[in-house]
């Protein structure tokens, strides 16, 4: 039996969200922008560069309008950015983002505890937000988060998860990022859900944190399935420092390195990014928990 | 296209020797079999305690008589040890270890560097230490080294590969344990070599280590393929402290997490065998590389 494998994949870098807004040590405004540029010159060309959530609850990323303000734009990069309600999407607007990114959750509890509304409550707000953006000109990507399972409830039903994703897709977005918020997949269970979310692979992507160590088997089977845009944060950056050993996303270069060695194609250099991945490690004192950081160093 | 993995698969724990033989850090006698004692305790069945190789050269392991003596030995539990030589081979008789492991490298300049022998040197040697092994009653497996990738050589082919392997198989090992020795083989390329070397997949395990973080995704092609065997560390302990970023064995409490999320039997209790990885990290002021452990901690 041999395993098909597509020839290009896209990876989109949310190190400077994803990674940094749980972080406590906050990044100064010059950091991040010169932290940004060195990605911009990887040939990275999707960066989620910050989260419009208000300041209040993201502190970490409070410096959001700055950020986008001062990082160089490179040519043929999408510059993308969190936003939870129109407040959000305001700015995000005025900091001319190039795309905007909205976010669910697959659980109940999940979706409740994080941005204090149920599901049902959430999907009209971004109704508006995405009609909204349309009509700026701005593409919407959705993220589902606890898609393979919920610190809360647990295990979370398929059911469930093709209802919001389906939702988002008929709200919109052009493309859904199914989390796996806490490391938690396996690869029979990845294969499963992905048999059973019968939504055409080019509208999903894979957003897995790495806190068991399974991201990357876990991503070889959405290769597998024909998935081709994966998420992943430079230096394997982020997590939240509540939970034990919960971890950020995998690590980009960790990603990259991999998807080179299979001869799969992603315009990333990896010398140059591997770069940002250095500079990135230089703001920390803890090791980021990267592979090829290791290696690098 | 549904992926066939195994129902059982039975894991190898190299841990008090691959992992500890690279350690500079002593580890006393007592502290060894107290560790050992914990790894029989929790449902382990294979478990390489320690190398009769020449105290000189792995001044790590030197205590091998005193550690194979004094552990518990727990019934249906399989004691292993490594040997390079008649005279290894003796002590471990003497020792009366269940059963031992010859070693050779893919990789000619390997081979030479790590025991001063070409390849061709080095199988009578062990053709006359399988034949003497199993006249004592014990059966003898085969690790080959440096499948995917040489710290010296780069590329090796799998025809060479193949070579040694059906050497090994033909002087008598029951089993040939095929290593990443430096973490560098990908998914794409594990399914290649596997698909070339076609010998019974009842033979062949892989001992993978996890230097850029992609062992367990070599192992989900390894169990797509029938591969049941597979060796890790307690703690991922191992490496070389001499190589950059070098890291140890696949740590054994990830796979055990695995293959238990995708309903695969391995009859080791994961409650009891992290209890062994906790008494492990205290032994070290590093931090081992494991991600359960990280969680558990």
């Amino acid at each position: 039996m041999t395993l098909d494998f597509p020839t290009k994949v896209q990876i989109k870098e949310v190190g400077p969200r994803d990674g940094l807004q749980n972080e406590r040590q906050f990044i100064s405004t010059n950091k991040k922008v010169e932290w940004i540029n060195m990605l911009s010159n990887s040939g990275m060309d999707y960066i989620e560069i910050t989260s419009f959530v208000h300041p209040k609850w993201i502190p970490a990323l409070s410096d959001a309008v700055d950020v986008a303000k001062q990082i160089e734009r490179k040519e043929g990069v999408t510059y993308a950015a969190l936003v939870p309600n129109e407040t959000g999407l305001e700015r995000a607007l005025e900091s001319e983002v190039d795309e905007v990114s909205i976010f669910i959750s697959a659980s109940e509890t999940h979706n409740r505890k994080n941005i204090n509304k149920s599901i049902d409550e959430t999907l009209p707000i971004y109704d508006s937000i995405i009609k909204q953006a349309n009509v700026a000109g701005k593409k919407v990507r959705g993220y589902v988060s606890t898609v393979f399972g919920c610190p809360y409830e647990g295990t979370v039903s398929v059911e469930r998860v093709k209802k919001v994703v389906d939702k988002l897709l008929t709200l919109g977005v052009y493309e859904v990022s199914l989390g796996d918020t806490i490391g938690i997949a396996n690869p029979k269970q990845m294969e499963s859900v992905l048999n059973q979310l019968n939504f055409p692979t080019s509208t999903l992507a894979l957003h897995l944190h790495d806190t068991r160590g399974m991201a990357l088997a876990n991503i070889l089977v959405g290769l597998s399935k024909g998935i081709t845009v994966f998420d992943s944060s430079n230096g394997g950056l982020g997590g939240c420092p509540y939970a034990k050993g919960a971890s950020g996303n995998v690590a980009t270069e960790d990603l990259l390195f991999m998807l080179q060695q299979m001869g799969i194609e992603t315009n990333i250099n990896f010398d140059e990014y591997i770069q940002a991945s250095k500079y990135l490690q230089s703001l920390f004192s803890k090791q980021l928990r990267s592979h090829q950081l290791q290696i690098h160093s």
